[in-house]
């Protein structure tokens, strides 16, 4: 039987990650990697294939830095596991042996049990090279493209299939939200997002749900709860995704279905040695502590360093899973961190709100790539700690929200964070009097008398 | 006599954001901002007028926005100020009277004493636009340049003036420290600024100092340690600023010439409703406790909404000059916040170092503007805090400095910042599973065995 030191299932985020992580830390023990796809794709890259890349092997990880870095990969399915005994069984028959386990099998596209799912051309999102590369051919061929579920990815795919080259296309987005990106991001910054996509002919159907989808063999037609029908050749459904636990379940570990792997802050299974990190491992927020369904790459990364950490003596916990997203739509970025004002309210958290909008340079006067930016900033009211981040800007959207993501998870108060310092400088940022971050937080400052 | 509850003496990034913070603190007060110069120049957008600009005009702050909240702005010469009686003189003789005033006036170059400082075309950089006007006319002629200093303010102008329409001009730079810069970023990164100075066609002359200017009435040559003399029809020097205490001084506050006005870290100087901030007034950093040496806009900002808070009763302390940094250099950027390596060695703090490089966005196939960033950051042995930050890249260059900044200000350790989330995006960022400040503060994690 073959044995390996450390076996990792799965290689996406949480997987490779764990794997580089173990290489720095313990380099002469011997790691294998199973994944169940001939390549890694970069899962946030996938939008990006259709209309800027415009080829799925661009986005495709190349394995030559693991294998530099002395990781064995194989491309096999699992077909089980024995926890007790620490073997593992693929589907080819071959048996392998481990000393220590991270399960990372990441998730699977949420496919709603509605009439006419599994017609020919409905397709989900899936992490597979080939799948994608059928998705594109489809893509092409289509005429009447409807997305369901406006959240990120509904988005980038929408915004990037009206990217593809030829652009003919009717492509309509539903989303039962009454806006689209709702769940992650203030209610101003999603009409904002909403404009950008209709200005690139995208049609947006919000405040409705898909009742099922119609055709014989293939789709023809989205019925929605309004009763109106949509002409479709090809539907996306994008609403989000659940964790994958088929091999958990039948291996035996704790678990639960929509939750994921139940593992503690360790990322430790039920199962001695064995761990699980990323989208199929249960999480819970640090802002409420109570269990989490965010499910994102950096998410992933974090857990997948924490676990390999953590095989040979526990040293480290997660910070829980806070939900930092940041994304390009037409002209502008939004990204945000933590809770939305609505998200807040539903916790039932009394929070105050700071909000600075103006240019993300300065002067105003410099030429060319000045671009309006607003950041909307969430404090709780009894200790003035940040809970959310909301901000729309340029291309440097997201690593502000990143200043935002560093701050809530250190617990960063408005008055701190109004008088911190910020590197400042024309060609780059905000005037250092007029920092959007600073200003927004002093609001709350003053608010709470401070 | 003609009074105003509250008077700034000072119009620049103290000054006017103290104004504006007053203003939203307390919209009634009547609020006077006296400055001697006509207009309020970016202090920072200096350099940009050069060759970016072309035109002082556009580095002006329009005045409307301060009228607008009902800001009053006089340009005027203040005489003196008796702290007693809570007056001040005018030059034009006028007196006003006060019940609070913050000091603002901000810094002046640092000019050596030696020979031929005086001569015609030796110039420092001013925060008046009429001078910078005079300036801006003489580069124009000028045909052999030479900046003294290559600290930012040097590299910047260097940069700019390379940039002017006509380039038949010859730049050089002299710099007593072995490299442009190295007082706030690690050297290897001043060797990548200087190689992209080198590429635009600047001299640099690094670890020589100057020994003086020779000529009649105008300056015709420098006078270098070396020995060596070079020609030069203008000089520029920009070897940094001292507070600006003349006024402090003459009314009798308690002040350094070299560290500024004394006051606590409510802002408050040694008389009672009299605050200072900005440039003028003294510091502290926050990594050693001991008095900091730094000035900059951003810091300004902070000690100015400090002093605005504690006008009616102390609120706030400020949290000390942390030192956040950064610019644009040819076709890369740099930043840094907190030490440089050489700057703990000299403090005697252990550290460990953490580096990591990496394309800016992922994956590395996207089309167009993918940059090589590098991340060097310094945590503390004992408690794994950390204590610098330095980044080379793109254009988010500064911003993820001020992720940086936040966490040094929140005493964020490397193994916190290894694990914590960030947002991340193709179009936008580095790769989940590569960002480069968690990977370097995975190192150093790993280093503390973590």
């Amino acid at each position: 039987m073959n044995t390996a030191e450390i076996i990792i299932v799965g290689g996406s985020a949480a997987g490779l990650t764990a794997a580089i992580n173990l290489k720095m830390r313990w380099p002469e023990k011997k790691l294998l990697v199973i994944r169940n796809v001939r390549n890694t794709v970069v899962p946030c890259g996938i939008p990006y294939i259709f209309g800027t890349m415009k080829d799925v092997e661009k986005n495709v990880i190349p394995d030559a830095m693991f294998v530099d870095m002395g990781i064995s990969i194989i491309n096999q399915h699992v077909e089980n596991i024995d926890k007790e005994n620490k073997t593992i069984e693929l589907d080819n028959g071959e048996q392998l042996s481990f000393a220590k386990l991270i399960i990372a099998t990441g998730s699977k596209p949420l496919l709603p049990n509605m009439p006419g799912i599994d017609l020919d051309n409905v397709h989900a999102i899936r992490k597979d090279p080939d799948y994608l590369q059928q998705l594109f051919s489809a893509l092409k061929k289509a005429r009447n493209i409807v997305i369901v579920g406006g959240g990120f990815i509904g988005v980038e795919v929408a915004e990037q299939v009206a990217k593809m080259d030829d652009s003919s296309r009717q492509i309509t987005l539903v989303e039962a939200l009454p806006h689209c990106l709702l769940q992650a991001v203030e209610e101003e910054f999603c009409i904002n997002a909403e404009q950008q996509l209709g200005d690139i002919g995208i049609t947006i159907k919000s405040g409705v749900k898909v009742e099922g989808f119609e055709g014989d063999q293939a789709v023809n037609a989205v019925r929605l709860a309004s009763g109106e029908s949509l002409a479709a050749d090809l539907v996306l459904v994008g609403l989000g995704s659940v964790p994958n636990i088929d091999l958990a379940k039948k291996m035996g570990l704790v678990c639960d279905s929509r939750l994921g792997i139940a593992v503690d802050k360790g990322m430790q299974t039920s199962a001695v040695d064995i761990f699980a990190a990323g989208d199929c491992a249960s999480k819970f927020s640090p802002l409420t502590g109570k269990v989490s369904g965010v499910r994102l790459g950096s998410t992933a990364c974090s857990e997948g360093m924490i676990a390999a950490s953590n095989l040979y003596g526990l040293h480290r916990t997660t910070p829980g899973a806070v939900g930092a997203f940041a994304t390009s739509v037409g002209n502008i970025c939004i990204g945000s961190v933590g809770f939305t004002s609505q998200a807040a309210r539903d916790e039932g958290i009394e929070f105050c709100v700071g909000a600075f909008e103006g240019p993300n340079r300065h002067p105003a006067h410099l030429p060319g790539g000045i671009v309006d930016m607003k950041a909307i900033l969430l404090f709780r009211k009894d200790n003035g700690k940040l809970i959310g981040g909301h901000i729309r800007g340029g291309d440097a959207t997201a690593e502000i929200v990143n200043i935002l993501a560093v701050a809530i998870q250190g617990g960063i108060t408005a008055e701190q964070l109004a008088t911190m310092q910020y590197a400042t400088h024309p060609l780059l940022t905000a005037s250092p009097s007029s920092y959007q971050i600073m200003m927004a937080a002093e609001q709350v400052a003053i608010q709470r008398q401070c």
